[in-house]
């Protein structure tokens, strides 16, 4: 069982945002747990982020889908089962988290809202999962 | 008013992005109008597309919000303020509609779902609404 904390700034108030993480927390549940730590600033962020984690940076190494799944199973393989992620706010990451993270991973040239970037990180947790798994989900 | 058609392959069931959607077509309402084309597969998309239009394609061009709005600018500029969007499906983009298109456009090198990729797009062109009238929304 993979246990994830996402660590992001801001709130969740939106009722689709909601329903749309539930669908997806639940479909990743017989494989992974997520746990989300909302904080209100970037600042706030790095104190409370512990290691190993991933950071989300528009700055960061673009992958595909099926180079994501490679690239998760490795650092799971490396660093336990226990990988986080960061999602920075509109300020930008604290360039110390970026230092300390273990990979620094762009979505898209795109900036996108921080709560559509959560909904995204885990459409692709569960496409990784599911290429792994060799599943008819991502072809 | 820009009056913008988005070709899709698939169906919007999910309530949640069903509320999302409307969120971002409301949000767009002073300035675009939506208007949604489903199809059920990607061989209908080529009967049903007029040009000009934009498709989104993995294998296309990246550019940043920014590079967006301008790129969107140009072309509502050479082409009129009715552009269209292609959202193709899991089995890719037929060749002709490329060749057609005004502009060959990619989110992101992962694979987004088709949901997914609908409400970026939304997003992405209220964003670029928003940083040619130079709100804050996009900083």
């Amino acid at each position: 069982m993979f246990k994830v904390k996402v660590y992001s700034v801001g709130k969740s108030k939106e009722a689709w945002l909601q329903e749309a993480l539930a669908e997806y927390t639940k479909r990743l549940s017989p494989h992974m747990e997520i746990e989300w730590v909302l904080v209100k600033t970037d600042a706030e962020l790095a104190s409370k982020v512990s290691p190993p984690f991933i950071v989300l940076d528009v700055e960061g190494e673009q992958v595909d889908s099926p180079g994501l799944a490679r690239k998760l199973s490795h650092l799971w393989m490396a660093h336990g089962s226990k990988i986080h992620f960061v999602i920075g706010g509109s300020d930008g990451l604290d360039p110390v988290l970026v230092q300390k993270s273990v990979w620094r991973w762009s979505l898209s040239k795109l900036t996108f809202t921080h709560q559509m970037t959560r909904l995204i990180l885990l459409e692709q947790l569960y496409r990784a999962l599911q290429i792994d798994a060799g599943t008819a989900y991502h072809k």
